[in-house]
């Protein structure tokens, strides 16, 4: 057995293996999200104080990823596709940190808001919440598949999430400006719209990165100087 | 010339070119964001809308500095630390961007903010700006030099934002609850506190990528199958 062939083993398996890992992550990130909204929805303090303390399996599945696709690259020095496919991975990965970091602040501003009376009925923010989360998970759908239709789709569903969020700020602002006992409240519910928003920025973020990482030119062929004007930004 | 030489040329070169943009990104982001709050308590439109207008620069530079690292990644094949260093790149190369993102929301919010009479002089949102960019330029410096010490005390700045954020919170709270009439620009006060600890969050992610670029084990002298368990996260 060639000494390359020893330190590179089932290379395609190892990827597979790494892609299967950030999608259970993105579930996870999903369901941390699901779970927060939840928990406000049904004032269930007990839900919410669960999520505020779950972040940790999410931070260490972080943590195997990056540690995975940079195994991945120094053991194997991918080229092309497939290298593009694991610095995808790596951009991904953190983005899905951010989405468990962001479920873990919206558990915390629920936790805050239903120490107060409702402010009004909930229903555009679980609205901005299912967008978020299908965004989210159309976009690890969209890397899996290599889909750049549906990475382009969820690029276009953020103009919903960004139209909630401002009809949300005016009806809570006039809430606000009638009976000052709503502003402390309507603040954590303000705040919670503008962590959906984030939701959906990183949601966006993974699908640029999937079309990239699907339509960049194979930097293989190009010989010389790297010339980073010819890629396709 | 051996074959692998003509396609690897000056690799320690393009290196330095690579991180020579990286820092040039970080100066133009924190000199948007200098511009955001010098618009805001000065109270001058023209300057926050050039702001507004003015991340094409930092976005097209972001573009370059990541096709930059995967032209490194791609044609070099680098190992180890040289590895460590360029996915470090990539990850800050994102950071920074983003740090450009918010100062255009800073200075969208502090444009809508100056259509109303002052709510407070503003103290305490300058200081945490400028711990902010201190924050970021230290982070930089670290990822430069290596230095693990400056990068951990970049993490411990954070608690200095993170307390400021709280103590404008509070005040603007009570301006908020004593006259309704400051509930909206008030509202645009608390949300350029939050895009500048978010910032300093921008600047922890950097400082924690240049504690991983440089203390993390060498891959290389590791065989066998990859074990994410083994690096230090």
């Amino acid at each position: 057995m060639a000494p390359t062939e020893r330190i590179v083993p089932h290379f395609r398996e190892e990827l597979e293996q790494a892609k299967a890992r950030l999608l259970e992550m993105g579930g996870m990130a999903e369901e941390e999200v699901r779970l927060s909204i939840k928990g406000l929805v049904e004032r269930d303090k007990a839900l919410l104080e669960r999520v505020m303390r779950g972040d940790g399996p999410l931070n260490s599945l972080h943590i195997e990823i990056d540690n995975r696709c940079f195994m991945l690259l120094a053991l194997h020095q991918p080229m092309a596709a497939d290298l593009r496919t694991i610095v995808a991975a790596v951009k991904i990965n953190t983005d899905l940190e951010r989405v468990g970091d962001l479920a873990v602040n919206i558990a915390e501003a629920a936790r805050r808001y239903i120490l107060h009376p409702p402010v009004k009925k909930l229903i555009d923010i679980p609205r901005m919440a299912d967008i978020a989360q299908l965004m989210l998970r159309d976009a690890l759908d969209a890397f899996v598949q290599r889909d750049t239709t549906l990475a382009q789709h969820v690029l276009n569903e953020d103009d919903k999430l960004d139209a909630l969020k401002t009809q949300i700020f005016r009806e809570l602002l006039t809430y606000m400006l009638q009976d000052p006992s709503t502003i402390e409240p309507a603040l954590d519910l303000l705040l919670i719209s503008r962590h959906l928003e984030r939701i959906g920025d990183h949601a966006t973020n993974v699908a640029e990165d999937v079309i990239f990482m699907v339509s960049a030119r194979d930097v293989r062929h190009h010989s010389g100087d790297p010339d980073p004007d010819v890629l396709p930004g």
